[in-house]
């Protein structure tokens, strides 16, 4: 739109004419004149209404599409540090006209709505300032795990969503009706990654994940998408881990720089980073878990999302001045097929979980590489080889010592923000119940 | 891991000792001597074996993972203008051993495969450099594409896939057993952009799409990725246009620098850009094609696939210097139910291709912003409106004026590249035969 400038650069133009567009937020009547509060997407601005205008706007609901042409002027603020302005408007455009009240009052500083609400009146909830910043926080995260990867020379893949048959054993798939046949949605991009490694040498992308399960708690989707990671010709797991780290340093450091006012708006910290972050083992973690923490897990072969919680937010900050753990070490009965065994003890893994803002945030590891030892993992699991040709060809044909890993974008975004519900950190969330909109 | 140096460094070691690692490629034997021809993603080199090396790789096949360490010498180079070297080995290690022999032979400088078989062993063939390319310049379109909305301040939205029902009426949905009920995969992005536009103003993504007509062409696929923008607040279609062109200028810059050895593999030219892409009406074009191009479909109420190749191949280079064109105003029987109407003449709408290497790459417009007019639209397209309660909810809680476009990766990626087949510019495709790998 022609001239037109946004609310937030409003104070730079104090005395000159400006076109400002944006959405009725609000309504304040004084009978003779009154004000339009104005919201445009970096903002909402105060705009002075005539008479006429004012007797328009009357005639409207909240949300309509409104274009004004007047004066910015200096207006008394509240904390008299900050530049306040108005606008005098001289013409008003009505845009669309809205003259049906909105379900939700997106007005209000906090919307405070039971989820079902907020999520069932989408098109409109979206627009408030603090569900709106939530989405620019998670491209945010994207973006800086992207600029990581792509800078290291790894080649983003774009991973297909159909399948014929399981990719993994394990949870429940979605079954579509593919001209007469069964097809899957895909639960995991492990098996594209790995070929693709097997080409590119290192690739990520973000992924789309199905989960079938009746899954009803604050955690799970039943559609959600995944950074993955692969990379070939590892020495060892620590190479993977530096990448794991190095991105997440990115991750935060873009959304620091590029949603400041989005993480006041949310009244969000980022946790420390320290130096470097550090790395235990699952047993030393639910060691200190008992010694610190006073919970005695060491007979667990998992952490509890108390000590995950424990871990990240307590030990990790007080020992290393960071928000985030490395966990090493699973046994092999709690990792999947595909993960390497420890030479040394074929009953632990080359595994490993990151810990951040008290929750497991990453899941990664070394792989099987070579094709015997595959076939043999899988049996071991409990699996027909037969029935992963196309996973056991990329073995067959040569893969390098390799490694990866996966994280959750829903979750990630969850968890940086401290929000209850992983729902609220979707933007159009699918569960048991809910496919809309 | 560490010291490791790639194939396209070679030429800068001369005289030192170096690590490579890689895939076996080829092996030349002379008996006492050998080649090996290793593979990295950066190219392939050869490297000199000793009797005893030799001996240890004529167990395996090609493909094995290889580890070398030694001197890296000048040889004599078929070009005298090009430094040639090769690897004087004095160890190597087996990383990976291969026992089978590959169904294909990559080693060849043109696969020269028939479709089924390339995508049957597509974890081998994607090794070919020459597949291997086409996903670079893949992910280098995106990347431009990405770069430019970024950099423009729009909004990166992830949208959903499962869907309750038909966003769109028109082609089949596929269908997904939810728990009992009946879901769809999306067919289209348009409901989400739309919404998401209501928020942040302008908003892009990569979608995906699922589309379950019986297609049999070189040109369809069911699931593929559509490129979407969607932005408000515009003045006229020419701003909708002008993002169309700025970010297929990026996107192709972005191609041209980062993968200028891929183009060269695939004997790519790009074509000119021009100072600005016309923008003609659809009567204009089908008159200079009749005029020029001595065809004759003035009749029509779109362009044929022939009137697409000889408009942005010829027509355009000769008089505009510029292989792409943008054609306006097409007849609103040819236009989906969101897609504004020439108010000037309702039997039109304000919507847009651009045609570009040969084809249509991009279809776009204005959009309905106003409840009544969609409403009517959409029954004058047949379709019943209480079946677009989540759709026209945003029209009623007010949009701006505004418009975007939707464009095909794959398909791009095959028109760019001059591919057959759309398959082939996709990296793990389905069709109605094929679901793997």
């Amino acid at each position: 739109m022609k001239d037109r400038i946004y609310v937030n650069e409003l104070p730079q133009h104090v005395g000159q004419k400006v076109t400002v567009a944006g959405w009725l937020h609000n309504l304040r009547d004084h009978k003779n004149f009154g004000f339009a509060m104005l919201r445009d997407k970096t903002g909402i601005e105060q705009v002075v209404l005539n008479a006429e205008q004012l007797e328009q706007l009357r005639a409207l609901q909240l949300e309509s599409v409104l274009k004004f042409t007047g004066t910015v002027v200096e207006r008394k603020a509240k904390d008299p540090s900050v530049k306040a302005v108005e606008i005098q408007a001289e013409t008003m455009e009505v845009l669309s006209p809205v003259t049906t009240v909105a379900p939700v009052e997106i007005s209000k500083t906090d919307l405070d709505l039971n989820l079902d609400t907020l999520i069932d009146n989408r098109v409109v909830t979206l627009r408030h300032p603090k569900q709106r910043a939530i989405f620019r926080i998670q491209a945010a995260l994207v973006h800086g795990y992207r600029s990581y990867m792509s800078k290291q020379g790894f080649t983003e893949i774009f991973f297909p969503i159909l399948a014929g048959a399981a990719s993994e054993g394990g949870s429940e798939f979605f079954k579509v009706d593919y001209y007469g046949r069964e097809a899957t949605l895909s639960q995991s991009a492990q098996l594209y990654k790995q070929i693709t490694m097997g080409v590119y040498e290192g690739v990520y992308g973000l992924s789309y994940s199905f989960r079938a399960e009746k899954f009803g708690t604050s955690r799970h989707l039943t559609e959600f998408n995944q950074f993955e990671f692969e990379v070939g010709f590892v020495d060892g797991m620590d190479e993977v881990m530096d990448h794991a780290e190095a991105a997440i340093r990115e991750m935060l450091t873009t959304v620091e720089k590029t949603c400041e006012l989005e993480l006041k708006l949310l009244s969000v910290t980022l946790p420390p980073v320290g130096k470097r972050f550090p790395r235990v083992t699952l047993k030393e973690a639910l060691e200190a878990y008992k010694v610190e923490g006073g919970v005695d897990e060491t007979h667990e072969p998992d952490l509890s999302p108390a000590a995950e919680r424990w871990l990240s937010t307590t030990w990790g900050p007080k020992h290393h001045d960071c928000g985030f753990v490395f966990v090493t070490d699973y046994p092999a009965t709690k990792r999947p097929f595909y993960v390497k065994l420890d030479p040394a003890d074929p009953s632990n893994t080359l595994s490993f979980d990151l810990v951040g803002f008290g929750s497991e945030i990453i899941s990664g590891g070394l792989r099987v590489n070579k094709y015997e030892e595959q076939i043999e993992r899988l049996k071991a699991k409990g699996l027909n080889p037969d029935q992963f040709e196309d996973y056991l060809m990329m073995h067959k044909f040569g893969i390098p010592p390799e490694g990866g890993f996966g994280m959750g974008l829903q979750r990630l975004t969850q968890n940086v923000l401290g929000l209850a519900n992983i729902k609220e950190a979707t933007i159009f969330p699918r569960d048991v119940q809910r496919l809309r909109p």
